[in-house]
C-alpha cells in the first residue's frame, strides 16, 4: 500500500503547541503568577438559552418512538435551511432551500470542498492566512500561489490581473487580522474570478461579527457573485457552537463549469462521504435564528466586541499599528519595536504574564505581528491591558 | 476551473429514489393497500434512556459558564476513548486510548480514510457491497478489482492468492449479506494482507448484533490484524445513532508503510479537514457503554433480532435460500423462481403490500437477490411474512 506522499510535504503546525509548551515552562518557572490569555480564539459564553431549550426538546423526541428520527434527510433537514434561507432574505440575498447544505462546521466542508475539484487546478492563497486553506491544498498537491497582505495594502489585497488562477480563497472578516472587505473591493474580485473562470470559496465565519451595516456580511449582496462564489458559514464563532458543531455551505445552482453543476458534485459527495448532523444540533441551530436566539447572540458578540474595542483602544493610545476588532473578534499588530512574534511572545509572557498568538504561525507576512482575541472575560482584557500599558510597549 | 473528472465515472445509484417512485406510484393507484416496509436500513426504536439522559446533562452543562465546552480534544474526548478501550477490552483487544478517534459515523470515515492513501493503490471489493466502498474509489479513480461473492462461497469469499492488491475492504457482520466471518477465515485475510503489504479496512458497523460468542465482533481478535488493520466502529445501528451520529475509528501504532504511521497520517487529516464532534453526542455514546445503557442497548438488539428470526424461519419453511439474520439485522435470500430482483421487488409489492430491497442494488452478484431489514415494528414481520406465506413464492 503507498500513502498520500503529499502529506509529507505538509509543514508540521508547531504553533499551538509551541505556544502551550512555552507556557508550560513559564508556569513551572513562576507558580505564583495569574497568566491571562488573550490568545484564544475559541468562545467563552455558554450557549444562548433559546438554543439549550431547543436541543432538550429535541433530545426528548429522541427518546419517544413516535417522534423519533433516524438518518436525516440530504442536505440536512429543511427546517433549518428554510430558517438560513430566511436568515439571508433579510441580508437581500434570496437563495433556493437547495442551494443550502447543513454541516458540522465550515472547517469540514472547507476541507472536503477540495474532493470535487481536480488536482490540476492553481490555487490563490493571502498570506497570512487560516492555515487549514494551504495545509487542505497541499494534502492534494495543488499549485499554491500565496498573495501578500501586508501594511501597505492594509491586509486586505486586490487581484493581481497578471496572475492565473482557478481557486480563490477569502475570509472577511478575516482570520487572523480581523479585516472586511467592502463591497467595491469584492465586486473586483468577482470580476477577476469571472474572467479567470475561478472558483471564489468564501469564508463568511465570522460574519455575525460585523457591525458597520455598509459592509458586506455575504459574498451574494455583490453581483456576480452567484455564478462563481461558494460561501462557507458557521455558528461557532456566532452563536458558540464550536463544541457543538454545525455550519452550512451555499452552493448556487448557477455555478457550473463544463454544463455541470457543482451543487449537484457536492450534493453527490456528501451523500456518499456523510451523513447528516445530529437531528438535535440542527433544532439547536433553527434556534439560534428565532427572535429570542438572535437577541441572546447579539448580546453575546456585543459582549467580545467590547473586549475587542478595550484591547484596540490601549493599542491606540500606545500608538501601535494595528487592525481589526471593529468586525471582527481578533485585533492584529505590529511588534513594538519591529520584534519578531515569537520573540514579543516571550516579552509579553514574561513582563506582563499576558498570552498571545504570534503572527508568524499564520504565514511568512505576520512574522512582526500578533493577534489578540476577545473571547475571554472583560475583567481579564482589562486587567491585562492595564498591565501592557504599564510595561511601555510603544512602537 | 477544473473538476474532479472522476465524479462524472460515478455510476447514478438509483436504488432508493427507484424503490421510492414505484411505492408512490402503487399507493397513487391502490389508495387503501396498506403497506409493510421491510427494505428500511434505519433504526426504528428510541434512544436507549441511559443516552437521553446523558444528553440531557450534557445540554445543561452547555447552558453554564463554568462547564460550557468550546472546542473538543484531537481525536475526541478521553472519556470517550477510554470508554471505548474497555469496551475492547472485554472482548480481549487491548488498545492504547491514541488509536481511537471519534468520528460522526462510520460512513465519513470510511470515505475520509482515502485522503491518507495513494490514487495509485488497486482496492478490492466484495460484491455485493455496501456502495459506499466503491463510490469513494471511483471519486479518487482508484482501479477495482471485484470479488465474487455467490451462494457458492456462502457469500463469504476467501483471497486469491494470485490477486495483487494494496486496500481490502471487509464488512462483517456484512451489509447486505448479513453474513459473518469466523476467526479461521479472518485469519487467512490478514495473512493475505501482510503478505501484499495491504491495508484491510474492517467495517464493524454492526458488531453489536453478533449473538454467537465464538464469532470475532473485532478484526483485533484475530492475532496479526494490529499490524494491517483499520477498523471503523458506529453506535448508529447497534444503539440507534443514525440521526445522532457517532461512531469511532481505530488505528493501531503498529501500522506503518515505509516507516510513515498511518495513525500519525489520520490524525493530521483529521485535525486539519475535521473539528469533532458534538460534546453532547460523546456524553451520549460515552453512556452507551455503561450497565444500563449495555442493558438497554441488547433489550433494543434483541427486538430486532426476533424479527430477523421471524423472517428466517418463514424463507426456511418456503425453502427459499438465505443467509444473514442470526447475527445480523439484515436477512438475504433468492429470489423465489429465479426471478430478477426488481421483478421480484414488483410482484411482492403487488401481491402482499410488502416493500424490501432488491439486491440488485448492492451490485451484479446481488441481481437474483433480495434483502430484508429486521429495522421494524414486530407486528408489522409478523403481518408481512404471513402474506408473503400465503402468495405461495416458494422456489
Amino acid at each position: 500500500m503507498k500513502i498520500n506522499k503529499n502529506y509529507l510535504n505538509l509543514k508540521e503546525n508547531y504553533l499551538f503547541l509551541t505556544i502551550s509548551n512555552k507556557v508550560k515552562e513559564y508556569k513551572k518557572e513562576n507558580p505564583k503568577k495569574k497568566l491571562i490569555n488573550l490568545g484564544i480564539g475559541d468562545v467563552t459564553l455558554p450557549l444562548p438559552k433559546a438554543v439549550i431549550k431547543a436541543m432538550h426538546k429535541a433530545t426528548d423526541e429522541m427518546s419517544n418512538k413516535t417522534t423519533f428520527r433516524g438518518y436525516g434527510t440530504e442536505r440536512g433537514y429543511t427546517f433549518l435551511r428554510d430558517t438560513i434561507v430566511d436568515y439571508y432574505n433579510k441580508k437581500n440575498v434570496f437563495l433556493n432551500n437547495e442551494e443550502v447544505f447543513i454541516s458540522d462546521g465550515a472547517k469540514s466542508d472547507l476541507g472536503n470542498i477540495l474532493d470535487i475539484f481536480s488536482k490540476d487546478n492553481k490555487v490563490l492563497i493571502p498570506d497570512p492566512v487560516y492555515p487549514v486553506y494551504v495545509d487542505t491544498n497541499v494534502m492534494d498537491g495543488r499549485e499554491i500561489i500565496y498573495v501578500n497582505n501586508n501594511i501597505e495594502n492594509n491586509f486586505l489585497s486586490m487581484p493581481d490581473q497578471n496572475l492565473k488562477c482557478d481557486i480563490i480563497y477569502m475570509c472577511s472578516p478575516n482570520n487572523p487580522t480581523g479585516n472586511v472587505y467592502n463591497k467595491d473591493e469584492l465586486k473586483i474580485w468577482i470580476e477577476y474570478a469571472k474572467e479567470n473562470r475561478a472558483i471564489l470559496l468564501f469564508d463568511s465565519a465570522y460574519e455575525g461579527f460585523i457591525q458597520e451595516k455598509y459592509l458586506p456580511s455575504s459574498i451574494y449582496q455583490i453581483e456576480g457573485a452567484k455564478e462563481c462564489a461558494i460561501e462557507f458559514g458557521s455558528l461557532s464563532k456566532t452563536a458558540g457552537f464550536t463544541g457543538v458543531r454545525c455550519g452550512y455551505t451555499i452552493i448556487p445552482h448557477e455555478i457550473s463549469y463544463n454544463n455541470i453543476s457543482l451543487n449537484d458534485l457536492w450534493l453527490r459527495r456528501q451523500t456518499t462521504k456523510f451523513n447528516g448532523v445530529s437531528y438535535i444540533t440542527q433544532r439547536g441551530a433553527e434556534a439560534v435564528f428565532t427572535e429570542d436566539g438572535l437577541k441572546q447572540t447579539k448580546e453575546n458578540i456585543s459582549y467580545y466586541m467590547k473586549n475587542a474595542k478595550i484591547i484596540s483602544d490601549v493599542l491606540t493610545k500606545l500608538d501601535i499599528w494595528h487592525t481589526g476588532g471593529e468586525n471582527s473578534p481578533y485585533i492584529w499588530f505590529k511588534c513594538p519595536k519591529n520584534m519578531n512574534s515569537w520573540i514579543f511572545f516571550d516579552y509579553l509572557l514574561k513582563n506582563a504574564n499576558v498570552i498571545g498568538t504570534p503572527g508568524a504561525g499564520f504565514g511568512s507576512n505576520g512574522k512582526n505581528f500578533f493577534r489578540f482575541s476577545a473571547f475571554c472575560d472583560e475583567e481579564s482584557v482589562v486587567e491585562a491591558l492595564n498591565k501592557i500599558k504599564n510595561i511601555k510597549i510603544d512602537a
